[in-house]
């Protein structure tokens, strides 16, 4: 496998100057819209519209072709019509662009004319030293230089740790926005459509290689070279986590990528095995990977063991055990004295010491819970917490007070402290938490609420406490965490 | 099976009258509290408080014992402690009321002691001709007569189709909140805790017979008479859809039940068994329940077969074809005719005719998708319609929009005329409408689009568009319903 030289990547990822092929002054045309996100959201090199009348536009000096621009060029962002690229792509050869991004539909999605015609635009790019992504695609999103894609008014300026890769441009903006409010930040994001040129393979070796990315994600809908990108993905997956969706997975669902990339999706029972046998970690859907995403990014080096649970109510203790036991941890029982302890604190009635402790009290009331994490996180036979938090009664209570006793809506600052004591016992024990916020509210009346258990997902999760919707949800991906650290482990 | 007669059950589930034993004016006490609510959600009969102490309590007059009340009492709810029950009970027997719901916890799920009394307990009511309600429950929630549990000060007073049945009193309003912006309304929901006397099987029995109810749904962790319990349940649910959440179906989950209500819980493999060959639906976890509750709500005599999926975007296509196909529903390949004239109304750039139908723009636009709901829905092979909305980026844009261009959030007439428009399709071909509203939302910063998505998720369903968060859940969900009305009609 040829060596990934990362500085190759420097201008195409990370560019200094990007030229708007196909710019106006018309936001709701492809290219002036484009444009205006882009100064909106805040690039942070030189931005050149390329647009054959020149003149200004969007109160920049407009050149009529790439050429033209006296300064270099890293990047050029083509928005034309398919039947323009190949012109494009001949003009940045010629400026000596490093790489560009295709937005544009109509090529070998379209069927066999737009096979050609992408045919023809990898030549040339190709001849002229340039990198493609695309064509049928969002392009890139750099957060670190404010490079975003199309819909990504309002991502996050925060770059991090999580590279992404996809075919799908839409399904791209769905992880960037669902990862928003769960603390994952991008190093790339990538939506490469056809993959014409850069595609899966050489984003796994990018990623790989790339020391600001720790944890790979991607969704794909197929790879032209099954080999290569298996031993890509074996490589990048012995050193980070990659989590994989595989979209097309079923005889009908083939049907719908062929239509979308032009791909061919390839078996369930192979791609399963061959992702698995690569030491990857699949995904069902996108919820779904954004929730691995999440817990790998707040639970790195996480191996599993015994699971300490603190739930509220009898229902939510038998589906903290039932959860827990479909996903093979075991919730082992205490020992007469932590018991003993753990009573002391819980209210005389309806809390119930054990594993699961029942903390019955709706309330977040650090008192009660931290010591109560302590005597869990003591144990040898306790290697990580969870906790499931009636949150949704709480705060109904609390937006019904009268002011005097109203606390600020979540309590942020009982959240901090149970995060606080929570990074103790984790700096302490290596004995990480993770937090089950069930989403009970469903009705408009409940908005308010429903946003508190937003607000309270987002300080968890940026405080290293991964949150998920359900007890299943959280077991499922809590134990594709660790059997991938426990198989890096391994085999050491 | 002894015959239900429904007018022994009305002063129980009906009650015009209410005495709350250990009433207070502290809205912090126990019996206070439940006075107080009992009083705001709005019981339309009499309340009697019965407190030792006499005088008045919370403005009405109070009574020092049960049967120093003058007028009859329909029913009673007992808030003393365990140690004081049995004189509550005796008091009730005394004047001849005809239900109570034990509220104190303490019984049988407490150990040997406690079992003692609660058998007392039952055998004082027994000899007195009083149903018992409990112990360690939330008793009964009747929207009809305005009877309310203790933490559900804010559930709907709309009643309704579905009846609900719980050992678990926490679990039961996690529930009944789920409902709420689900358009779920009940007939009777009852949180039984231990089951001292009314228990599953004879719940199973009422719902029934109950004309009012037409959907039962429950969370059981045990039941001592297993044959009387799924004799019931294979009755049952040849009549109405039977939805069971089993706690505890592992072997540490039993740990938990038989705390919790000191139930034993029975193996997994033999419950899941016994439910579908009585016929009944099986549901993994409270969120999974509420979503086959609604879905039987808003899907009468659903039995499945071709679905026309309309998606936005090449990953959401592929999405629905992958959750159709796991869950065994054909997603039929279009005609040229219909392709031709379904792409007639596509925007001419990236929305793509076919099976599932691509509409690309995030608009809710009816002019778009209402024709092509009717095209889908004439072709013979297709027999009922999936929609993925792209409700987020909808919604995102418009809370960015200048007043003058900016609709109500989630433009609600542009729901209704969608909705208009799938009752008609449905009225004339039988041929019903299910919604995909991804939860994409997760930051607090767009909490105003997930409410938009709540209150689109509140219209849809109460038009009889079941909503789901996933395509897999969707169609796992859709399988359910369609399973259970295939199978009855199988046997007619």
């Amino acid at each position: 496998m040829s060596q990934i030289d990362l500085s190759d990547y420097r201008p195409v990822f990370y560019p200094q100057s990007l030229a708007v092929i196909g710019a106006s002054d018309s936001p709701i045309k492809f290219g002036g819209r484009f444009l205006q996100i882009t100064l909106s959201y805040g690039f942070k090199g030189k931005v050149y519209p390329v647009n054959p009348k020149g003149g200004t536009i969007q109160g920049l000096k407009a050149y009529t072709s790439v050429e033209s621009i006296p300064d270099p060029v890293d990047f050029a962002v083509i928005t034309v019509p398919a039947p323009f690229v190949l012109e494009a792509i001949r003009g940045c050869v010629e400026k000596g662009v490093k790489g560009a991004e295709i937005l544009s539909a109509g090529f070998k999605e379209a069927g066999p004319e737009g096979e050609a015609l992408e045919k023809e635009v990898v030549k040339a790019a190709r001849e002229g030293g340039l990198r493609l992504v695309g064509p049928n695609c969002f392009g890139i999103h750099t957060p670190e230089v404010g490079l975003t894609l199309l819909p990504g008014t309002d991502f996050s300026t925060t770059h991090g740790p999580v590279g992404f890769f996809s075919q799908s441009g839409g399904g791209t903006c769905d992880v960037v926005y669902m990862a928003l409010g769960r603390n994952i930040y991008f190093s790339v994001v990538i939506s490469y459509g056809n993959a014409c040129d850069i595609g899966a393979a050489e984003m796994l070796r990018y990623f790989e290689a790339d020391p600001n990315t720790k944890i790979v994600g991607a969704y794909i809908e197929g790879v032209d070279d099954g080999r290569a990108f298996f031993e890509a993905l074996k490589s990048c997956a012995s050193k980070k986590p990659v989590v994989i969706l595989k979209g097309g997975l079923s005889e009908q669902g083939y049907r719908g990528t062929l239509g979308h990339t032009g791909s061919m999706a390839g078996s369930k029972e192979a791609w399963n095995a061959a992702i698995k046998s690569a030491g990857a970690v699949s995904a069902y859907d996108q919820r779904d990977l954004v929730e691995c995403l999440m817990a790998f990014n707040c639970l790195p080096g996480f191996t599993g063991g015994g699971a300490g649970i603190m739930a509220g109510g009898g229902a939510r203790v038998v589906d903290g055990l039932d959860a827990a036991s479909e996903y093979g941890f075991p919730v082992p029982v205490l020992d007469d004295e932590t018991t003993e302890k753990i009573q002391a604190y819980l209210p005389p009635a309806g809390g119930r010491s054990g594993n699961p402790v029942d903390l019955a009290n709706p309330g977040i009331i650090p008192a009660t819970i931290n010591p109560i994490m302590e005597l869990l996180a003591e144990r040898d036979d306790i290697d990580f917490l969870v906790m499931y938090q009636m949150l949704f009664y709480f705060l109904n209570v609390q937006k019904k007070l009268p002011p005097e006793f109203k606390g600020e809506r979540g309590n942020p600052h009982v959240h901090a402290e149970l995060t606080a004591k929570a990074e103790e016992i984790r700096t302490k024990s290596g004995k990480p938490l993770a937090m089950v916020l069930v989403d009970i509210a469903s009705d408009p009346e409940h908005g308010e609420v429903e946003l508190g258990r937003i607000e309270a997902r987002y300080h968890y999760t940026n405080q290293g406490v991964p949150c998920f919707d359900t007890g299943y949800q959280a077991f499922s991906v809590l134990k594709r965490v660790a059997d991938y650290y426990t198989r890096r482990q391994t085999k050491k």
